[in-house]
């Protein structure tokens, strides 16, 4: 049992004292006076705010960042994306996502909703940086239906695990989308996910051709689809979702299902822009994500906040879309709740998942409206401290490590550009463990 | 004369050093052994590009920043902005213009191009804080003519005073918009402009609503109109351009105008997108800018690109649009040029206008493409240092008098938000000298 004091820190716009017990926020109210095991004296100079909850990423794919953009979709992927995916160590996965979680704390984000190969590497890195993770095998079968017995191995294994992991990682299953993964394999997962009641995250409908195919292939949409193989439930973190009809949106929000709208990568890929009003007229429930390096090409939730609010704003022509309270409802509170993690609310009995930001940073000065300076002003700069399940991952802006998370990260990318390609499938050698 | 020198510096991807005599780039090899004035050892572990040059802007606007977000237009304006405005002094303009310039510089920008009353205050912060800019009366008279003598003895005042500038203050004169300046004024502008090779800056075509009045009040578009008045030269600014139609492309192709892209503002005002590929196609010249603080509500360039180059992929459905490379020369080397500022390039003979980024920044790592990096995924924590004119505006993150400028500002938010509201007009007491 740890104790943590923060000393007149900025809460709802009073000064104030925040002590947190273990794990949970136990006592705020001004005037506390106990021996703690850390203390921090915010002089009325910082503002307490909880923490940001990344819907949907590809965190290693940090080690790609840069490496090809402004490219034709099709040259983007078989030229660049894939072969150097091919590349990528068990190894190189751990540096790269630690990398990723580098770059999420520094900008207030505490948990990701990872989806990749060798999820245990990213695992490893959201644990050793004392992140909040979800995460589970990929399942990508389409294009070899011979490793479908290996997956089966693969998922076996994974299930037998969990009763080992943190209590911060939380697991799940990544069938990675409707025409990547056969319907059988499909029927499988959902069975699993049911029986174990774990979730089950999928990317869907994110762009036109997804939705062309599924209805060529299998006579309807990819929600439809996916429902009628019994995936859709409340459990489902469904990436995207940009193309949607209205009879989609229907079951999407009758099943409870959860979209995590990336605005940046789906500008970023010309993919078109999720409709936020129609999802939430429908009652879908809605979350920000990032997507991974390559497409975005930060892992920002601060910025994604403004891209999302600014482009409802400009695909429905009304200034009052996507008002910042809201947004930053999405990133924060309505993620964290996603994914059963009792945060994202800063009151005694929550999990002590928090940042603490400069309010004499730049950007938030004057500083009339806070959560209006976070999401249309504010950007990793002002973010002094994060700290998560009460514990400081940054403390003054100094991230234990981050001199050797950057150097390992930049000795990765040398090697990987200098690496002769090779062939896109070789990246599926099974020993996704 | 004095001399900078900076050693082991990254440029163009390879470590040199970089020396600065008095305002310009004097020579870039490796081992230069020179006494300089002032000296900085950059140990490889810092790039240096060319700094930022931001297009259009209301700098002191940052003192409304996140006073009224997410409002229907005519609210906004009318009872939160306009009134606000009305409220603030010269002393006000001053302060708010000097939080603008902590913000760009943080931010890596060393001019603007500013449009607002009480010019001589942004002119005041920008001398003082070392940075160019660009500016001069703000003149609006279609509300209340009676003010046309005042703004005669406003614009000669300031045509005398000129010559008294210092090198880094250009004038300019800036009739507010179509709608709100009268036509005889326009025209006496375009003389005065024209005979004394003077900018002219103006918003142009930024909603639909400026458009079809235009057309109803004058016959023709906008572009037309002020064509007809002699205003449209390669010396005038145009700030949005948003509505055009290919007429209006031609004319302000033909004519050299440079149209001030400012994606960020559109969005959130949901006024449209800039159609760039149709500009870029019909020859028009095109540089960036953040609007004011109200509309945006940062100044921050390299937000700013990543933003128009998203937003212009997303709107023309490819992901090749305006990559990278190209949109970060509308945010430096393009927009230098369109103020007659010999920047944007590092090389000898050029102005001393530069930053120095951390290559050890989250952001800027791995590290395939620095351009790439610095519109995608860089945010202003990356900037260590910032020259202009061959002085530090910013040195190791370090910008002399910081704390001063945000208390200042912040005592001059609070005093703002509890005065009694006044009305819009009493703002023109024709003070603005």
């Amino acid at each position: 049992m740890t104790t943590l004091l923060l000393k007149n820190v900025v809460y709802q716009n009073r000064i104030t004292d925040v002590l947190i017990r273990d794990k949970h926020f136990d006592m705020i109210q001004p005037n506390i006076s106990l021996n703690t095991d850390v203390r921090m004296d915010c002089k009325g100079l910082k503002a307490i705010l909880p923490a940001f909850y990344n819907g949907h990423t590809h965190a290693a794919m940090n080690l790609l960042r840069g490496y090809a953009d402004d490219l034709p979709l099709f040259e983007w992927l078989n030229k660049y994306i894939w072969p150097m995916e091919a590349r990528l160590s068990a190894e190189d996965i751990y540096i790269g996502a630690k990398l990723a979680c580098l770059e999420m704390i520094r900008s207030g984000c505490v948990f990701f909703n990872d989806m990749y190969w060798h999820y245990s590497q990213s695992n490893r890195a959201a644990v050793e940086m004392g992140m909040r993770i979800c995460n589970g095998p990929l399942i990508l079968d389409a294009y070899n239906p011979s490793f479908q017995s290996e997956q089966e191995l693969l998922i076996n294994r994974f299930i037998d695990a969990i009763s080992t992991f943190p209590e911060t990682v939380i697991p799940s299953l990544c069938p990675h989308s409707v025409y990547s993964v056969l319907p059988e394999t499909l029927k499988k997962i959902s069975k699993i996910a049911e029986d174990k009641n774990m979730f089950v995250h999928i990317h869907l409908s994110e762009t036109t051709q997804e939705v062309a195919d599924c209805i060529k292939t299998h006579g309807c949409s990819p929600v439809a689809y996916l429902d009628s193989l019994g995936l859709l439930s409340p459990k489902t973190i469904a990436a995207h979702g940009i193309h949607l009809k209205a009879e989609d949106r229907d079951i999407l929000s009758q099943r409870g299902v959860i979209l995590v709208h990336m605005p940046v990568s789906n500008m970023k890929l010309s993919n078109g822009s999720f409709d936020v009003p129609a999802a939430q007229n429908a009652g879908i429930k809605i979350i920000l994500g990032t997507d991974g390096a390559s497409s975005n090409n930060s892992l920002d939730m601060i910025r994604e906040m403004k891209f999302a609010s600014l482009l409802s704003k400009h695909s429905s022509r009304k200034t009052t879309t996507l008002p910042a309270q809201e947004v930053f409802q999405y990133a924060t509170l309505n993620s964290a709740r996603t994914f059963g993690i009792h945060a994202g609310i800063i009151e005694p009995g929550y999990l002590a998942d928090c940042i603490l930001v400069n309010l004499k940073d730049v950007h938030l000065v004057p500083g009339y409206n806070l959560i209006s300076d976070m999401v249309y002003s504010a950007d990793s700069s002002c973010i002094d401290s994060v700290i998560c399940n009460g514990r400081f991952l940054m403390k003054n802006g100094v991230i234990k490590e981050e001199d050797k998370i950057i150097e390992e990260a930049v000795g990765c990318g040398e090697r990987l550009r200098s690496l002769e390609v090779e062939t896109f499938m070789s990246a599926f050698d099974g020993t996704s463990t």
